[in-house]
Formats: C-alpha cells, structure tokens, sequence
C-alpha cells in the first residue's frame, strides 16, 4: 500500500483539494456512531467522476485504499478509512443536473444531500421521498441502501435508482441502468452497486425517480393500552391495503421522553404515528380506515390533523426522538440498534428486545418503522468505564433475535464495521462466498473500502 | 462438453424424469416465438433443488450445458439449449410451500405458475400482481425479469421478490434475501439473479410479495382524436399521481381489429383503457380525475364500469388483442417487438415506429403498458420466403429508434438469443465488461444457458 506514491502523484491533479492537514483528516475518521475512528493519509475533494476515474487508477496501480466519505452521517462506520489510505469526500460534487418533470425522475451528483434536493424540487411540485432523517447524501444512501419513514409506501433507495454512474476500482467509468421504468436487458448492475458501501465502486451520479407532492397531506397520532394492540392494528392496516406513507411506532419510554423534550399534548404510552397521502378525500377516508382498525385494537384518542403546523411538530417530534430520549437520560451515552423482521414476528421481537434491556440494567426506547417491520432501540448506557461494552453487547442480544426471528441484522443502516460478523448468520456461506467472489472478480486488489462488509 | 457422460450419471438419479425421446426433446427446443429452435440431448424433470445440485455438479464436472425450461412462454429464445445439453424443465416443482397473509408474503417453487398461484391465493384474500399475460412460471418470471400491465402500480418483478433460493454453477445451494422488506446487509444477490436468464444460476424457490385483493375495481376505456393526446393524458394522469392500477394504449389498427374479434361496442381510434383498484369512493375519485385529465386531451366518451362482466370482457380484449390482429391479417406471421422508452419520448417513439412500419410497407398493430413507457409493435407479415425477414429488420429499426430515444432494448421480454446485439449499445463496454466479469466469476466454464445475453 503505497500511499505516498498516490498522494504524490495526485497532488498535480488536484492541487489544494488534497488535504494532508490533520484537522480535515481527523473529520474524515469517522461518521456518526461510537465504532471505530481512524484517519486517512489524505483527503482529496474530487469535482468530477473522470478525477475519480484518474484518482482510482493511481491508488489501484500502488494497492492505495479508497474509502468515499458524503455527509459522514454513517452510523457503522462506513466511512471510517480502517487501513488508511484516501478519503474521498464527494460533497463538492453536489449538482443537481436535470429535472424531468414529464418522466418524474432527475439527475444528481452523489453529494447532493437529501434536503438540498427536495429543496430544489419544490418548485416543480415534486418530491424526492427516502428520508433517513439525517441530512445525507445521495451518493451515501445508494451505498448503503438506506431507506426511512416513508418506506413503506415509496420504497426505499433500491426503488427509487433507475440508474448509477461509478467508478470501479481500475478506473472504468460504468453507466448501469438508464432512464426508463424498467428493463428486462442484462446484469442489474444498478441494484448490485447499491447496499455495496464503496466496496464495488465509487458512486459518483444517480438517476432518481421522483413524485409529485401530494394534494392533501394528513396526520394521525394514536395511543395503546399495549404494544401488541398497536402492533396488531399495524398488521391489520398493512393487510387492508390502506396506503400510509408513514406508520411509526414509539413505545411508552420514548413518548415520556418526547412529550418531555418536544411539549407534546399527548399520555405516555405505546403509540403510532400516521402520515397518509393524496387527495383530501383520499387522506380523509384513509384516516377513517386507520381510525376503525386502531379502535378494534385498543387505540384511543385517534388524533387527526390536515394543518400543516399540527402536523410539521408530530413529525419534528419523531425525527428528535434520539434528542429527546438523550435529554430523559442526561449523562448517559446513546446507542441505536438498527433490526428488521417479517412483520408477524414484530410484536415478538419488540418484547423479546425489551426482556433483553431488562436483563441488561440499561435504558432505552424504541422507536420503528413499523409498517416494514424495521426498529430501532436506543440504548442509554451510563458513561461508566463499561458502560458503551454493555450496550454493544445489548446490541449484538437484539440482532442475535431478530436473526432467530427470521430477520435481517439491519433494516437501513447498513454493514460497515458494526455489523460484519452477522453477514454469515444471516445469509449464510454459499451467499457469502458468492458475495466475496463477486466482491474478488471487480476489486481483486481490494482497494475500495477494505475492511468493512466482510470480516476478514 | 461431454454430454453422454452427464447423461449417463443422470439416468440412476432421475430414472424416467431423464428423457431423451425424441417428441419431448423437441417440445423443450424452442419457447413462443419464431427464433432458434435446437432440441437438447436430454430432457430432466428434476422435483427438489438437491436433485438440480446434484446435476449441476455432474455438468459443471462434464462441462455439459444447462438451459432451465419454464412454461416456454419465452418470446426470446431463452429456453432453447443454443449449444445442446440439458433442458431442466422446472414444471414437476409447483409447490406453493407457504402462504403468510399477516406479512403478505409466500413462498413458491420455481414451477408454479402465475394463474395457479393466484387461485390458490383468492381464499386468502391475496393476490400476486406481476402479469405478463402468458401463464408463465414463477421461476421463468424471475429469471427474465418480465412485468406487465399492473407494473405501473405493483412495480415488476424485480420489487415482488424477497428472496431466492438458486443453484450456482458448480452445485451449491444458495439462499439470498429472506423474509424481511427491506435489508441493508451485504450484496443485493436477489436481484442480479432476476434478469440474469439462467445465466449465473438456476432458480429453484422465490419468497413473494403480494398484495390485498382490492376491495372494489374499475375499469375505464376512452378514444382520442390523436395519438398524442392518448399519451400527453397519460403524462398527466402520472404526474398528478392518480395510482392507475392499469393504464394501456392501442392504436386505431390494434382497436379496429379487437372490436372485430372481440365484438367490442367502441370506435377505432386510439384509446386508452385504465384499471383503478381502492376502495369504492377511491375508485370513483380516480376515474373522475382521469376522464377529467383525458378530456383536456381530447379523450372522449370516456366509459366507466365496476361490473365484473363489463370489466372481464375489456381486459379479454386487451389480452387477446395478439389473436385479434392475427384474425385481422389471415395467413400472416406475426412478431411482437418490445421497448421501452421514457414516457416524456413515448409519443416520438411511437410515431418513429409507425413511420418504419409504413416505410417497410408491412402491417402492425401498436399496444403499449404506457404509464411506464413500454409499447409493443406487433408487426404482422406476409407468408412470403422473406416476409420474417422483413419482420425482423423491421424490429431491428424499432428497437434503434427506441435506443436513440433514450430507450432499452426489452422492457419485458427480456435479451435471450433475439436482443444480444444490443446489449453494448443500451448498456456500453464498460457495463458490459462488468457483466461479462460476474459471469466469468460465477460460472467460469460457461455450463448455464450459454449463447444467452452475450454474443459470443
């Protein structure tokens, strides 16, 4: 891993966008979680996909490691450069290169961020729709398949591609898919690069499909006597086929702690969160629907509301859960487990979750994608010498059942480091050795994003 | 390729599931259309993936070819062993293993057919919504990555698929995917298998999504002035988001044609027909938006129908709209084309078409699943020496157009033998060598469907 040789030979091509100073680099160390943090050799700030085509062929010719760095909101250490080597940070590449009404899809560089687009895309009456919550980028959300809130009724990043350009690791620019709906021609390459976090290729522009923002906007917030009544309500609306656009649960920890933080006028018990969709007559027979199901289950209070303030401080209040439930527990460090389960063994997994927290003397709340069976618990560990193992073992009990319960060790925040050692468990040798043969044959040198996916 | 060996290996294993009568060759030489025909030299009706492993090794160590049969629905010449071989046909497979209606899922063998999963599914109140028209099979849907008429609203394929579970070339047993909704762990294995035409590995189970029988249905049909009309409303009924479950075009000859043969009370002129699925009121507040929205494009009489009756024999109609053009232009061939385009070029792209129709002086009818973008040209022609020659030039030019105007090559039917040559030009070298690359990695002595997808 010759890395001097790469930073000597790129620094003619990208002058003072390559960073050696240690301040840039320690920012380029990690994303967001407490996983592991090391620094880069370099950083370079690359404008176009043909310097990264340039930047890739120095760094495979001396086996330099590239690690792509976008918002650095990762949770798992995507962008944590392990062995060194160069960080690419992709955020000067964040243009928004054609919006097509009539096709409803767009062009954008990969360090375009999510509120940046949707920001632009007002004007036209169009909406880009997976929200992870944090302010990432397009680039990052393709490579590790993020999806968010919406899921359920849009789809997540998967969907919502119809086409990539990257570069691989000699240097190749590849253009997969396009910009038709579909097609039934050759490999999908598209599909194969997303959830690749940088390990197949660097990600530099993406065509998206995009929806019109719906005419009428309504939100529901209902509370349960128990988990299993919403839960249950959840699987029954989901089976009707009553199109949410957000179904969100928060058990009755994380309601305290957000009534708490965000003035809620709401009890503290377990709770769903709605969003519905589309005309007003649609929105308001939706919630009618959601309203009778919840009833039948022991829902009460269903509380409706079309006016958008009611409804922006319901959701401002979902999306400040982990600052709510950091403030209920001052002092405290906060940890976010990311599982997902077929939706009949949900109610299963949020009690066995919570057994597990009860045994492990840590806090926490949970908070889920419900409709997708995806959820999260945020673990409150107390900032004593033990205190951040506790929860990484707390964490690791979780993933271990919803694993049991026919689950995935990550719903949206993808691998990296955190969760390498539950590749096999979940898919398996024969779908792991296919993985690394894959992974042998476009990156034989194992340049891009060496150490995370696969456990060495 | 030492195919006897196989054959002889094979014959304890599958005793008279292993045929090489002569008939039943020949019934697994050729899919529907009028491409390649060559007969295998045996034909195996395996009953479990342990039976296909075993056989895949038995090839891999032969070298023998192995081309997997379906229904034989395929219009490309996907099931026909270009280099002999094997034909491993999967109808002995049709188990419909679980049905799970709390997460709206199930899990089906290979060999199960589209109608026979659907009857099966009507007791639960479920339904599986990719239609490609032809009763194809399960395994063969995936392996081609086909679609249909509900695509617009269901999605393909390609977002119907939790997970697989395929043999590779060399025997092993591979599960990718699962149960979950959505996962952000490793590679996305699912989806290169679908579309990879029994390229990379033979598809033996597939966990579903599926979907609510709506509770109310309507259908719509209305005629336009002009072709631009019919498409410029369907731009707008997509834009405004109205969920059309269905929304199809034909032409004034396709229309003539199936009034004819259907005996159907409507004018020839091009006409859209729609499918709205929702609730009751849903339904009506569709259809009053979409005859609204067609009436500002010069759509007129726009008629409406919740009857099941009224609503079958329209649907018949669309589907039997090959058969109606075939009775229109007695003692003709007939050829479908099949591209895609995006819908903003859709109206171009349809009036390129009928210009080399008229130019290469042969009759077609145009069809198109045109929320998406995806038209079909059945071209019919004479029973003369060159007349499928003519057919097929004719297509080449279709299928060019369709490129030009920022198109792929198949929306549905997939590249077989019949859309090799323009894999390089949809897709370009650097995709193409990437393909090019998985398939020398996952199959390197090139056992699975040779002579497919890529021209030699």
């Amino acid at each position: 891993m010759e890395t001097s040789a790469t930073i000597a030979a790129a620094r003619p091509l990208f002058g003072d966008r390559l960073s050696v100073n240690h301040a840039i680099r320690e920012t380029h160390a990690h994303g967001e979680a407490n996983a592991a943090s090391r620094m880069p050799d370099a950083v370079i700030f690359p404008e176009t996909t043909a310097e990264i085509a340039q930047l890739l062929a120095l760094c495979q010719a001396n086996r330099t490691p590239v690690t792509a760095f976008g918002a650095g909101t990762s949770l798992e250490g995507h962008v944590t450069p392990v062995a060194g080597g160069i960080s690419l940070d992709l955020s000067r590449m964040n243009r928004i290169i054609a919006v097509n009404d009539a096709d409803l899809d767009c062009r954008v560089e990969a360090g375009v961020s999510r509120k940046q687009l949707n920001a632009y895309l007002r004007d036209y009456g169009l909406f880009f729709p997976v929200d992870p919550g944090a302010d990432c980028t397009i680039g990052g959300m393709c490579a590790t398949r993020a999806s968010g809130t919406n899921a359920v009724r849009y789809g997540t990043i998967r969907e919502a591609v119809l086409g990539l350009r990257a570069v691989l690791a000699d240097g190749t620019i590849v253009d997969t898919g396009g910009r038709v709906r579909k097609s039934a021609t050759g490999y999908d390459l598209t599909r194969l690069l997303i959830g690749s976090e940088g390990t197949l290729g660097i990600i530099t522009e993406i065509q998206l499909r995009l929806f019109g923002i719906p005419e009428a906007i309504g939100a529901a917030v209902c509370g349960f006597a128990s988990e299993r009544g919403a839960i249950d309500a959840v699987i029954e609306i989901m089976q009707t086929g009553i199109p949410v656009a957000r179904i969100e649960f928060a058990d009755t920890g994380q309601m305290a702690a957000s009534i708490a933080y965000s003035k809620l006028d709401l009890t503290a018990q377990p709770t769903l969160l709605f969003e519905f969709h589309g005309t007003p007559n649609g929105v308001a027979e939706q919630a009618t629907m959601a309203e009778t199901i919840t009833a039948a289950h022991g829902g009460k209070g269903f509380a409706f509301a079309t006016e958008t303030e009611a409804r922006t401080k319901l959701w401002q209040a979902r999306h400040d859960s982990y600052w709510a439930a950091r403030a209920a527990f001052p002092g405290h460090g906060a940890f976010s487990t990311d599982t997902i389960v077929p939706i009949s063994n949900l109610a299963a997994a949020i009690a066995q979750a919570r057994d597990a927290v009860t045994q492990s003397g840590l806090h926490a709340c949970i908070v889920g994608h419900v409709g997708d069976g995806n959820f999260h618990v945020l673990i409150l560990y107390p900032n004593t010498p033990d205190g951040a193992a506790r929860a990484w073992a707390l964490d690791r009990t979780i993933v271990g059942q919803a694993l049991d319960l026919g689950g995935a060790a990550s719903g949206e925040h993808g691998v990296g480091i955190g969760k390498r050692e539950f590749l096999l468990r979940e898919h398996g040798a024969p779908a792991l050795t296919m993985m690394r043969t894959i992974k042998s044959a476009l990156d034989p040198l194992n340049i891009l994003n060496p150490g995370k996916l696969f456990l060495d």
